[in-house]
């Protein structure tokens, strides 16, 4: 199923990303060619390009985008996805994974020694160019994969946790998913010279849009097809990441039965059993209606900017987010 | 066997080291505190400071060090030792290390997943602390994380091979090695301000301290007992590591014998044999003289630096070295 992202709408994105694409594939050229090779591996694997492309249409909102985004705004969006990137390598090391996108992963094909190092070293390139747009730009990026981190590692603390606060949930997404959005608009606004309070709106928007976006994913792993996702569904409850639809439905009349399923020993039958009772006992509808909360945040967070083909641009991801959710469409 | 570093003669360098160790404390600390306790435990673990000793150093060449260092030069410290620490993480975890220092490594108490993410959190917050000494720094701390990751990436590729060459291996040690070390020296002598000559001297003078050291290095894997190294010598040959004195030895006139014990399945009386081999026949001390050379050179070039006790400390722990290969006294 191809998607194509919301941001391709406005006029000059698709020259824009036919720039960032080479800028990419430059940026990721080692002195050692074998390095090299495995350090494209994923950005030749392709992508929507969704965190670049926030970069782009936030240094575009106060310029209308009427001409190609500036070399600067480019070199950012190269920045946040590489760290995205980056960090698919080890979370592939993590998890074990054979395949990324349609094609195996990294330390599928070379081993988990090399898949690390390319993975820091794709962090480094990342952490390079952030430094070529200035301390303030290199700061907020290492502070983010710093975050990164931490959303992480607060996850892997709650693993089959049936009593994962929500709390405990939201900061963990907030650092492992709305944090480099989040940051992929700022540096986007910074680098593009839009005013201060576009700059923190703008931020405001990549957050929340991160916030509503992973709690969409999370709800596609209860409600899509292994057909659908591209991956096995439910895997989220095999691997003990009790997410948001998750613990909604703990709290409600399925509770007990669902939380006797849950845990490291589940069967395949327990999770499919386990992943109807989430769905049908109103789990996934509350979870939606958090997800949507977040998503209208979003859009809120944008109607103090200018208005141009930039803004609608961002403000078309939102509303895409919500849609996406009842036509399960992938990973994002 | 307590080792007092070269570096402590410098008057004021127990002071600066002091206030070193309450720096990287705070530098590690994240939201949070599971975080916090993995990411501090190697820096807990103690270690001799080297690198953050060679940046205090190079920023007082200019001003004798009369006064403790500036806190600029700290913060280069504690960044250049995040990295070392944080690329440790990662090793440990490619390397399936029991032990670090007298420490259990962090992947054998918390598992590889969170030492993988502890070590990205390491390097992040190193970036960001360049980011916070302007882009020249930021810059170089980004490009150098880089070139650890390119040569250990071509140590891996040469991996059981008896045919790798001596323009290889020297390329892999200038990268996992040396470069950390000379920026270490230059990101000193940038945030302490000295004469741009004085930091292309200091930075030659660090890059050619680590050929040095990582020969010496090389070296004890062949000469020293388990005891003296703290852990089981011979490793490099076990592990596939081919290092220049058993490149030399495999160009005299044992090189046929030498070459058909080594190869993965090599077994331990094959390991000792082959690195009674290269010590007898002068492989050792070959890469003795090479890495007598680099020491040489690393003193040759402070030797336009105004004399001070910071530039004695410099030279001093170049002549340190070489007595080092000569009573092994395990990792510096």
């Amino acid at each position: 199923m191809t998607v194509i992202s919301p941001l391709s709408i406005l006029p000059t994105m698709t020259e824009d990303l036919a720039r960032l694409e080479e800028r990419l594939r430059d940026a990721v050229v080692a002195n050692d060619e074998f390095l090299s090779e495995i350090a494209s591996h994923l950005v030749l694997a392709g992508g929507k390009r969704v965190r670049p492309g926030f970069a782009i249409a936030a240094g575009g909102t106060a310029r209308g985008m009427a001409e190609p985004a500036i070399e600067a705004v480019l070199m950012g969006g190269v920045a946040v996805e590489l760290v995205h990137i980056g960090s698919l390598y080890h979370d592939d090391v993590m998890d074990e994974a054979e395949m990324r996108r349609t094609a195996p992963s990294v330390n599928a094909r070379w081993g988990n020694l090399k898949a690390i190092l390319a993975g820091d070293f794709l962090l480094a390139r990342a952490s390079e160019i952030a430094a070529s747009l200035g301390t303030e730009v290199a700061g907020l990026l290492a502070s983010t994969i710093g975050e990164l981190c931490e959303g992480q590692v607060l996850e892997l603390r709650d693993n089959f946790d049936v009593d994962r606060t929500e709390d405990s949930y939201e900061r963990s997404i907030a650092g492992k998913t709305a944090s480099l959005l989040a940051t992929s608009c700022r540096i986007g606004g910074i680098t593009g010279g839009i005013p201060r309070g576009d700059i923190e709106a703008v931020t405001e928007f990549g957050h929340a849009y991160g916030m509503a976006f992973q709690i969409v994913d999370d709800i596609l792993d209860v409600v899509a097809t292994d057909e659908q996702l591209g991956k096995p569904a439910g895997n989220d409850l095999v691997e003990g990441v009790y997410t948001l639809p998750v613990l909604r439905a703990l709290h409600l009349p399925c509770g007990a039965e669902l939380r006797d399923l849950l845990g490291p020993e589940i069967t395949l039958d327990q999770r499919d059993r386990a992943r109807a009772l989430v769905r049908e006992s109103g789990g996934v509808d509350e979870a939606l209606t958090v997800a949507r909360q977040w998503a209208d945040k979003a859009a809120a967070a944008l109607t103090s900017l200018p208005p141009s083909p930039a803004t609608d641009a961002l403000v078309a991801a939102a509303d895409h987010l919500i849609s996406r959710a009842n036509e399960p469409v992938g990973h994002l």
